[in-house]
């Protein structure tokens, strides 16, 4: 048995046992929380029980809270059945887009005639995570930890309320964030949304070129279109219910393209290498925005391994690593297919760099510029 | 003093002692290789010259091969020179834009009164390497390594020349890849220059967000705009010069981005769903032509560890790792920022799979999904 070590009292009702719905179910059954698993499709449901994410439904269940991770097509209307089924529970859900399913909660609450649906018992929310994979089969009881989970905050919600929500964040390892609904679905408009689509348009340009060509791409091509493999049909979902945040984001887009193109259409003209220069400019400016570690770091100090592409010789790096005793921050690795080699880019503090590239290079590895 | 096995016959003259340039110089020297530099900057000149890429010219020299390495504005007009200035010479260059600068050089050839130019000893190449800095201060002999490198084939070229830029090509690591000027351009277009600029125009929209905004940012948006941080002064050239191709391809972006558009001002409009999914599944066919490991390799199983963002703890992964025994084949790795925790995602060969989750579990360390 698991101790309660939950901040959260009584129990949790999930809806929907996919990969949100059974990671929250066994993050919080791992601290000793009694969660209640529902999902429309039986097969779904009993799969996630197996998997140890929670329990069936029982007549006498009375949740404090109900976690609906369902689809976001379906998340309105499973968000209002739910705080009708459910009169005492504070009522959240997981869907990567607000402002709609909010007023359509508040719409399904006026026209009830039976009136008996508090939407103050209703707190968005909006973990920023995720896995290539979806299903119960993905789930992970780790898998909010350190991430940003927003919540949603409204006048009228009450802090109790509002503190429900985060109990369940902080129990899941999660950081809350607070935001009103606006301002996070024009912020996932912009951090999420309109980027799946650049990448897309750019990967869909990729469909009618030669292997040769493709056989030039480099690691910023991969980087660009890497997340353009994402499931279609949920993003079409996604995308629908932000439309305007998204749209607003692209129409920016699409004015600076054509500057570009009508700079590319004529580069020789007065003023269109100028116009080229002030839009790479201002993409410096918006990259040096954002905020973390990877690849803009300046704590720490780089050295370049070259590694064979032989099974054994990564693993063999980072043990000598540890023989010599330096702690590697980060690493990258680069390398082009087919070839024999690649590229470690290790992140070491400033101070063992040096030595790092001096243990190293006695032990027979090249460091690239060494 | 460094053995001769160089594939190269003959002095190499390599005029512009940038990255590019003095990295040839290096490469070269270390296959013993008798390397002359040239450079417009006395003092770019004697920086390379101290790190070794090579030696200052001399009167009597006589190259066998002229390399020209300085920016795409001025590559045809040196080129024009040193072919004229060394009758016996093969001369190539590594812009990265093929197209306007044969012709520039072939119309150069043309209007010399002389007559002594023959455009035949021109074979122009590109090597796919570079880093985020430039200058001699940042060359290695190991950049190309493994790197495609295209050789610009004419009907009229002869084979021996460019077999004289093959050999230069394989001194120095590289894979030789043969194109003509037309697909060259076209194929870098694609794989490079037209996703350079869709970075940057999304990154370019980070400018006036909201720092809470950017805290939700993933890894998702860090991919898509992280060459956005390239320097403008190179690529406003680049772009310049491979103005029609990349705009070919920048127009199929702006009509797929209006379709996209059009769907997201009227999300419920029939067919409007049906545009974005097959968007989005087109950008799906995309991204899966590119060929390489990074990502989608399906040889390999993967155990994603927990790692504290601590110092060392990732160096001690590693150590432990090879003390198991285990061959680590490839790694990613994922942390937030602020998050106090980060994932190591390890490929090992399928069979090592379950053996790497038990070992490191029994040491302690956190597996995810397990």
């Amino acid at each position: 048995m698991t101790a309660h070590t939950s901040r959260l009292t009584g129990q949790v009702r999930v809806v929907g046992a996919g990969l949100l719905g059974a990671s929250i179910g066994l993050g919080l059954k791992a601290r000793g929380v009694d969660v209640i698993l529902d999902d429309a499709s039986p097969a779904n449901l009993r799969l996630a029980i197996d998997y140890g994410a929670g329990r069936l439904s029982r007549a006498d269940d009375a949740p404090t809270l109900v976690v609906v991770c369902v689809p976001p097509d379906l998340t309105a209307r499973v968000v209002a059945a739910e705080l009708k089924a459910h009169p005492a529970a504070v009522v959240t859900d997981v869907a990567s887009v607000k402002v709609g399913p909010l007023s359509e909660v508040e719409r399904t609450a006026e026209s009830q005639t039976t009136g008996g649906v508090d939407v103050g018992r209703y707190v968005g929310s909006h973990p920023l995570a995720g896995r290539e994979r979806g299903g119960a089969i993905s789930a992970r009881a780790d898998l909010f930890i350190g991430r940003p989970w927003v919540v949603c905050t409204r006048p009228e919600l009450s802090r109790s309320r509002t503190q429900v929500v985060e109990s369940l964040i902080l129990d899941l390892g999660a950081v809350p964030v607070e935001l009103n609904t606006v301002a996070h679905d024009a912020a996932v408009a912009l951090v999420s949304h309109a980027p799946q689509l650049v990448a897309t348009l750019m990967a869909k340009r990729l469909m009618g070129s030669s292997d040769a060509a493709l056989g030039l791409a480099g690691q910023g091509l991969r980087d660009v279109t890497r997340i353009a493999s994402s499931d279609p049909e949920l993003w079409v979902q996604i995308l629908g219910a932000n439309a305007p945040a998204v749209a607003e984001i692209l129409r920016g887009v699409r004015d600076d393209l054509d500057t570009v193109l009508g700079a590319l259409d004529d580069p020789e003209a007065s003023g269109a290498r100028r116009a080229l220069a002030e839009e790479l400019a201002a993409g410096n400016a918006g990259v040096a925005r954002l905020p973390g570690k990877h690849g803009q770091d300046r704590r720490f100090a780089q050295v370049v391994v070259m590694v064979e592409d032989a099974p054994g010789e990564l693993g063999r790096l980072f043990t000598e690593m540890g023989e010599i005793g330096v702690n590697l921050e980060d690493l990258r690795l680069e390398h082009s297919p087919g070839a024999a080699i690649g590229l470690a880019e290790i992140a070491v503090l400033p101070e063992a760099q040096q030595r790092t590239i001096d243990e190293l290079s006695a032990r027979g590895w090249r460091i690239a510029g060494s």
